[in-house]
């Protein structure tokens, strides 16, 4: 529990890096795939199974932990670790996203937020300085800074406003936490799709300083093209001996481009989701399970995958299982479909490792386009 | 594949047996139950964990495996042990109860029983013969006799109309049974709650000649203390060298009465339902983790058990996921009730072959009197 939380690189391809990032719970690889675990578990999935698909970090929400089963209960419980038995680093988003898409009845103003739950109409207020703190009792290996994630589409003067308030609110946040060996906070660069914006906010948080740096306010509708451009605007201005962080992203492609652009670090609820609704991820491309095609095939999902759900079943039993929306669909789907980010990551670091990223992304690119092909 | 269908008894004590049951995919040590998995799958269970609780063979239900995703299909896929990963022994039952419980528009004859899918309306007939094929086509180990679960409450004549009904299919049943090597057919005795009709069924179904024989009827309204009593009345009339199956029971005091009284074999929901539905099974009694009292509780759900939701987790986190609906909730508490079943079978089977099997029913039911008196 004593390690500094500290980034190395050890290999950079053009703008893609691998690197590995130090906290108090234990190390991670990176580029790295955090899946999400909302309410204290990643749905469907023992931690030892998540453990299992090559995740070495996991995301836990300030927002539904905060209101169920609440800060303050966690830390007496001995923290978010001990509870959902994840012994591994936890980082947790700030609040501010959740905030804005979940909660009811929102008033933002400079302090920060009041709203309602989306539970059960309880009133809460949350500003920088108390989501640094729930973050502080739920024991995050990595805080993130409270920001507004700024809507989409925005005009450069909303985006413009949205995006200063969000750095009046990083430096509160950074005076907020609490320094502990082993735990760092990342600032957010807000600023939509806008350089400029973007450019400036990057500036003021590297000049409140932070232990990594998130590119937040992407992937709410933009799409992947522009989501790119953006990437390429900000990421040269962020500083090149800290992790980079892309939040709520995203689909394989997604990954595979915002590594070469140099990012660090991703979460996304896609993995997860999708497993709870016969979506597979494969080698060759997305499978619905729940179609007919499958009914009879005895083949496994994804020859190529050493997951349970690969290993053991055929797609004609995981088809089954989805039609009868049994427990154990989402289960095995959850599985694969994090076992194929973590396969995804680790090749991407092996690609990094190796110079071979070029040749891995146009590899990539082919078996999609002949997997969705075939299907 | 080659073992011989066979059940061996090894010592008594009073009418209770240890034994043991020989099939084509393994052994079964009894008394013994068996987890149910309706569809395919024991819900929210992968098998090696269903295998892990102690559990040496599951009950697969022909009624909703023929609708789907139907019994030929299984058969081309390699069967349901290799369909759904379970290399282990099963038991199917004869799809009589769920077509009287479940589907629609039932019409019953000398024949057997048309009715209409509860899933989609589409028609089937069940008879003796199409239902043995079912559990042939799906490679049971074990295939039951088809019956019509007789209603409760009825009068004599009725239960005498359809126990007997039930003995002419019984009959039905064997014939149309293959024999193969490993593989049995288990006939069923009813008669309701009449001392004098269970006893005509058991000899009939003697008369006929099966490889073990089920009880059933029973766990449908009438209490435990009339089960008792039925037991006590017809186990005396079946043969002692044939494994003794009781359907559907039951909870855990009805299963110790019930090997005390002779009986072998176990198949009940409830484990696998109650894990659903928040409600835990402990050597203090019953709990229902939605309970607020267990916000705070830092304690496993109980101390003397070695499955994963008690050895990693406290009750705070139990009913924290059970509150918000999480799936590891259903996981870890069916896992952890059927581990309580496992358990406590192997503790019968041990104070058997000790002779303390009157110890253990007294400390049973101290336990359960002092946590229910706690909680």
């Amino acid at each position: 529990m004593s390690a500094n939380f500290a980034f190395e690189v050890f290999h950079c391809a053009g703008a893609a890096r691998l690197g590995r990032l130090t906290t108090a719970h234990g190390a991670i690889d990176t580029p790295a795939f955090m899946p999400v675990g909302t309410a204290g578990t990643v749905k469907a999935m023992l931690p030892e199974s998540v453990a299992s698909t090559g995740a070495q970090i996991i995301l836990g929400n300030t927002y539904h932990l905060m209101l169920r089963p609440g800060a303050e209960r966690v830390a007496e419980l001995g923290g978010l670790h001990r509870f959902m038995n994840w012994q591994a680093p936890i980082l947790t988003d700030s609040g501010g996203y959740q905030v804005m898409s979940l909660a009811a009845l929102r008033e933002i103003d400079e302090t920060g937020v009041a709203f309602r739950s989306h539970l059960d109409g309880s009133r809460h207020k949350l500003t920088p300085e108390r989501s640094i703190e729930i973050q502080d009792l739920l024991d995050a290996d990595v805080t993130m800074a409270f920001d507004e994630c700024t809507s989409f589409p925005a005009t450069v003067e909303q985006a413009s406003q949205s995006m200063t308030l969000s750095m009046r609110w990083a430096l509160r946040s950074r005076q907020a936490f609490r320094a502990r060996p082993g735990y760092g906070i990342f600032g957010i660069v807000q600023g939509g799709v806008f350089a400029g914006l973007r450019q400036d906010s990057a500036r003021a948080l590297r000049d409140i300083g932070f232990d990594g740096y998130a590119v937040g306010g992407l992937a709410v509708g933009e799409g992947q093209e522009t989501m790119f451009k953006v990437l390429d605007e900000t990421v040269p201005a962020l500083p090149a001996d800290r992790p980079r962080y892309l939040m709520g992203v995203g689909k394989p492609a997604d990954i595979i481009g915002a590594v070469a652009r140099g990012i660090d670090m991703f979460d996304c609820v896609l993995p997860t989701r999708s497993g709870r609704t016969a979506q597979a991820f494969t080698r060759s491309g997305t499978l619905n399970l729940r179609n007919a095609r499958h009914a009879d095939d005895m083949s496994p999902l994804d020859a190529e995958c050493a997951c349970p759900a690969c290993k053991d079943y055929s797609r004609a039993y995981l088809h089954h299982l989805c039609r009868c929306g049994e427990i154990l669909a989402s289960m095995l789907l959850t599985w694969h479909n994090l076992r194929y980010y973590g396969d995804l990551m680790r090749a991407l670091r092996a690609a990094i490792a190796s110079g071979t990223l070029a040749d891995l992304v146009a590899s990539f690119h082919d078996a999609q386009a002949r997997g969705g092909a075939a299907a």
